[in-house]
């Protein structure tokens, strides 16, 4: 099977990549082997999902069940309202019901909600509990599933509450993205699009030249497309776990912009990756101002993201004033200082301290 | 100052021990300024008390906040029902409202129940804010500040939800012993005891010896009480700070039965300590049950916590299976079965695992 590892010392742990073909997958163990592979020790899971996914977590339960574990499972409700104190006290109550100690796994399937939220139980229940990510959208497969982070949000910031915790395995089965609705896929591209922009312009330059493929979800690049970007990330996680350096840091480029977005919109209003879209243009601009790069950069990148059908504005209008007060209290800022990952040159960002503010206005108001 | 030191690392902190004489505090800088010498990159901090510690959490806020930092007081009811999930939100909503970056300092003033609460807040708001402990108690003095535990309760179990994050430092103002009702300050003595028996039969010795001194909070002997306890947990927390070789375990001595009592009593009714005191006496008997120590051993630490006016049998009935029901899910409990820090001889334990619940139910019992 196509696996990565990513190499944490004593948290280190596999990334498998299950292709689409029925002939490979049918000559291949399935997840309930490794869930039982990767957790030696247990015998209990709490199987999470969400009422999408709830199909694909039943099938995941009874297979375990079916390996002799006493499992349980606890489905909330689908979208980005649920990262939330109460949905997660539904979850500590369901671990408790099923009498879970600390060898009982969390096996989130789902997209980036269910992770960050399955994650975060699994982070804090008995102090931490071994956590299963299964994730079923693009964007859970090539980001957030991947690297230890998991989060609910405050009524008023996105991700604000968390921890990092580590999973013992990530089970990508690409046959997901096949049902996943289109407007869910697109916007698991935009992180996509990141990756490029921040680490790797040879990726950028590959999916300028596969646009149309990739965007059909063709089995000809898709295994390429998510094996590359866990690795990138696996790197940069590998070298800053806790985002002590400020080299993970740089994984949040357009995310500033993309949190108060989505914190001002409602969240489940713009997904995600909508959001990011509209966020890395945003930084690309900003860049562009403080002569960081020029006007092809930013032309090139919003071509790219055209091409997978992305906005690159807001789609409604949102008052500065609110959007810059959210990004006060972003995680990245510093006393109360304006910090933004700003592209330099394709395939490379930095860190910018103290960005005044008259800047992020004229971005902001697209004068 | 008097100053302990514990070696984590990165993560490596002091414990600063402030004697109760008037002429040497005098001489020597204040909370203020250990905050500002621990943290010198915060600017802002949320302080956070609880109705009996308001006025020196005040007052904490007030110097900080002559020292030119934001500053931002949390009070929440005293008493260990305020653990839980809506407290916890109150403390994400002062941070969100103090516009908390990943350098503000949480300043924990009170005793276990404000360190844990505050701890846990600490340890999810932006993944992790730096966090220094002002113990209040002598419980929260000698066990619950030191280590890095921090934890809410489930409505059915204590301390189900925490997580680990140490400390950047800990303040112990023994001034405040003096001020402790005399049942907050005897239970806190049951932990003091618990060290005794696990790690250090001098200790328990001196204790014996100095009884009476000890019970009438005597500056002569205090200051080498609250040190040596300190230093005992610190040596154990150095070498299994995760609780990942069964060496931490036994800082759990009786725990198991307390938290089942604490559990079916009602938070608050028993106090930590006193749940402890009778959870030892079980725990010995358990373990006089098992052959492991004589019926000596049993007298004399009942002797102990008996000079210390503690309880060493439940004040009011419980119903054996609910006991039995709560213990199954410790966290310490492994695939159901009951674990239990037993004594060997005075100063050394040992985790017992799948200790027969025909036993439990004797000791429980007291047949």
């Amino acid at each position: 099977m196509p696996t990565l590892r990513i190499d944490l010392g004593p948290r280190s742990y596999d990334i498998v990549i299950v292709p689409r073909e029925p002939e490979f997958r049918a000559a291949h163990p399935g997840l309930a082997e490794f869930v039982r592979h990767t957790l030696p020790h247990s015998t209990a899971a709490l199987v999470v999902g969400d009422t999408n996914t709830r199909p694909y977590a039943q099938e995941v339960e009874a297979a375990l069940a079916a390996a002799g574990w006493r499992t349980a499972m606890a489905v909330v409700p689908a979208g980005e309202a649920s990262k939330c104190l109460a949905q997660l006290a539904r979850l500590y109550d369901a671990l408790y019901e099923l009498a879970a100690d600390r060898q009982t796994a969390v096996i989130a399937v789902g997209g980036g909600m269910v992770g960050d939220l399955a994650g975060f139980a699994a982070a804090t229940y008995n102090r931490g509990l071994p956590l299963i990510m299964v994730p079923t959208s693009l964007l859970a497969m090539v980001d957030s599933s991947v690297g230890g982070k998991t989060a609910i949000n405050h009524p008023q910031g996105k991700n604000l509450i968390g921890a990092f915790h580590q999973p013992r395995g990530v089970w990508i089965d690409l046959a997901h993205l096949g049902t996943l609705p289109e407007r869910e896929y697109l916007s698991g591209l935009a992180e996509v699009v990141k990756y490029g922009v921040i680490l790797d312009a040879e990726f950028f330059e590959f999916l300028e030249a596969q646009a149309a493929q990739v965007r059909d979800r063709k089995s000809a690049v898709i295994p390429e497309v998510v094996a590359r970007c866990c690795r990138l990330k696996a790197d940069v996680v590998e070298r800053d776990e806790y985002e002590t350096t400020g080299l993970r840091a740089i994984l949040n480029y357009g995310h500033t912009f993309a949190h108060a977005y989505e914190t001002l919109a409602g969240y489940g209003t713009l997904l995600h990756g909508e959001a990011v879209a509209i966020g890395m243009m945003d930084a690309a601009r900003l860049a562009q101002q403080l002569g960081l790069v020029d006007a092809t950069f930013v032309a090139r990148q919003q071509r790219l993201l055209e091409a997978f059908w992305l906005p690159t504005s807001p789609l409604f209008e949102l008052a500065t004033e609110e959007l810059l007060a959210v990004m006060r209290r972003d995680k990245k800022a510093a006393a109360g200082q304006l910090r933004f990952i700003l592209p330099t040159r394709l395939g490379e960002v930095k860190l910018v301290d103290a960005v005044p503010e008259t800047l992020v206005r004229t971005v902001l108001e697209r004068r």
